[in-house]
């Protein structure tokens, strides 16, 4: 509530577009700050980056935004209690911007069996069984509930692979269900409309679908969209070819989300292909499990040949672990079972994230993209 | 290596003494910087506070010196290795003091079957089963090896209850191995010596033995002497019996070190009978489990009657946690299995021993322990 007075309408602006490729550099203003783009947006699933407290993500880090699991949420600790608590910005103390997924993935990955009706998903709470319905208008509910800045409409996000039949039935549906969504969010959010609501784009990895799909969102005149339906066990390349015809459609004013990728060397590829904005729990998650980014290619902290290395992690890193910490040291405490490895490795991996999409920023102002890019392929040919 | 030439000698100053208890405030001079006294040490038994880094600790609470495991660190990454890269300030990137204990407390209570001779004591690694033994002087070595600043002398923590039969020969042989380790001690530590090795107190809970001990520790004329052997599932009022009849004894001029104690509660009482020195996992483990100390009494955080409580742990308190994160979010980090609850908790509990210890200290200089420790009592008594 406080502060509302001063709060930003979301809008993007775009500040540099590459005359080569499709990437672009922009700036995503939001009710909770302004986000240089491209961006990469941390996950906090459980309302928490796995390790890192308020101080890290935001001071240290420099995180603008992250990204928070409805799903999750919604069960736990329910997005009532967090309404009443003044939102999620002030429930974990998050001075940025929030971005929120609609519920629908976690929904199809997380919770067994589930039905899907022309209404939404009826599904159960992987913690108790618990028998729960998310529509269209509800998820809308929920995130406005929490208070996010960036909402995403409620889509099913099939399996891979699947039949084009069955794929078309559930992208025509996921579209309704978009539609239903903008609607519910354009009357109920009150005005003016502060945050944003993303449709998703859908259509497995059938890039005819998926320009149906594009097409049909367009109609609906959202303030920007998202490609869903990636990194779900396809090969690499396809989730490309899926991001390009998308991002090829989209307008070009509006900004482009494609959700939970990738690995570091794709970062560029997406950018490149006009993707602005990204998520993925691959830098927490490969962090805790022993697999660190660098500058210079992977380490694989438990290897014996870390085992009396002072050298940080990566020389050419500027995060509070390799500014302080030593590879031996970062072993020691992976092979302990030490809970401060995850939090040191975490913070590495994501500041190597978010020095990538600074640099890649960085070459677009400056027009050097496309070379930047030709490095980028290169470094990870040679790793291949 | 660097800064040595800098590195001041062990000692300890006293500051004031309270006429009417045997509390006492000082400093203790170690190599790596002076502590006022009394001190409470957090417990870094795998060269780490359990999810605290070096700024959290250093910087933010303000902790002058940690207590690290010589018996975990032997076994892994062993004391070779630190002390080829530097010791263990270095590798765990720590600036102020180290206390190590002798190994000999682990390896009764871990290591499961154990052969004690007069020699010292064969163990099995809990890791890996491996045979390994301690001897008086190889454990002075170990921590050599390590760069403690302040040794443990290898002591036997017989359990409880014992035969006093068993306690007094138990207590004799940890008498002749502290002065075979006080004197490998003098002989291999180099001139001047700067560190500090501390023979242990042991004799059961049987006072005449404690005494009997003491007298002959005293003898050794060590810079500063442990009381051991307590926090072993004696009765609390025990305890402090030990550690009063023992202090009596030992020297007004040296630090006297209660090992594994106590209670937030607790700490005055130890103060009182001049105890000087304190560590415990305590705090630290109970802020895993979901048990906070505060100004007013315990928090269970995942009663119910927190969920939407918005007040920090301790409205009293000035830690990270206390000044950013509310009671409702911590309970749901907790019930929610988020690492970054320990990491929180911890620095709460911690910040909770260390501003006693700061209270302890300062009204002891200005005259007011009597009193203070009236207060203390009887809000235990209010709390029982």
């Amino acid at each position: 509530m406080r502060l509302q007075s001063k709060l930003t309408q979301f809008s993007f602006e775009l500040v540099a577009e590459c005359p080569h490729t499709r990437a672009r550099a922009g700036l995503l203003h939001t009710p909770h700050g302004t986000i240089p783009t491209p961006v990469f947006m941390p996950v906090g699933t459980q309302a928490s980056v796995k390790g890192l407290n308020q101080r890290d993500l935001a001071e240290d880090l420099g995180v603008k935004i992250l990204l928070a699991n409805t799903y999750h949420l919604y069960l736990r600790p329910g997005h009532e209690a967090i309404e009443r608590m003044g939102g999620l910005h002030r429930f974990m103390s998050w001075p940025n911007s929030i971005l929120t997924d609609s519920g629908g993935f976690q929904v199809f990955s997380l919770s067994g069996l589930r039905q899907i009706s022309e209404d939404g998903v009826l599904f159960h709470s992987h913690l108790n069984g618990d028998a729960h319905t998310f529509t269209p208008e509800s998820t809308v509910d929920v995130q406005l509930a929490l208070g996010s800045d960036i909402l995403m409409a409620l889509d099913e996000c099939p399996e891979y692979p699947v039949t084009r039949e069955y794929a078309r039935e559930s992208m025509l549906r996921t579209v309704r269900w978009a539609a239903r969504g903008v609607d519910h969010w354009r009357r109920t959010a009150g005005q003016p409309v502060r945050h944003a609501l993303f449709p998703i784009v859908q259509g497995s990895m059938f890039a005819d679908l998926r320009c149906e799909c594009t097409r049909a969102l367009v109609d609906l005149d959202a303030p920007g969209y998202a490609i869903g339906g990636l990194s779900v066990g396809e090969p690499r390349p396809i989730s490309l070819e899926m991001a390009e015809v998308t991002a090829e459609i989209l307008p070009r004013e509006r900004p482009r989300y494609a959700m939970g990728v990738g690995m570091p060397g794709e970062l560029a590829e997406y950018v490149a292909r006009g993707v602005d904005m990204m998520d993925c729990v691959l830098p927490s998650r490969n962090a805790r499990n022993g697999y660190l980014f660098t500058s210079e290619g992977r380490v694989i902290i438990k290897h014996a040949r870390y085992k009396e290395d002072q050298a940080p992690i990566d020389p050419a890193c500027r995060c509070y672990t390799c500014s302080r910490y030593s590879r031996a040291y970062l072993r020691h405490l992976f092979l302990s079972g030490e809970i401060l490895y995850a939090a040191l490795a975490t913070r590495h991996n994501l500041q190597r994230y978010l020095d990538i999409m600074g640099q890649i920023r960085h070459a677009i102002i400056s027009g050097s993209f496309p070379e930047y890019l030709k490095t980028v392929r290169a470094a990870s040919a040679l790793a291949e």
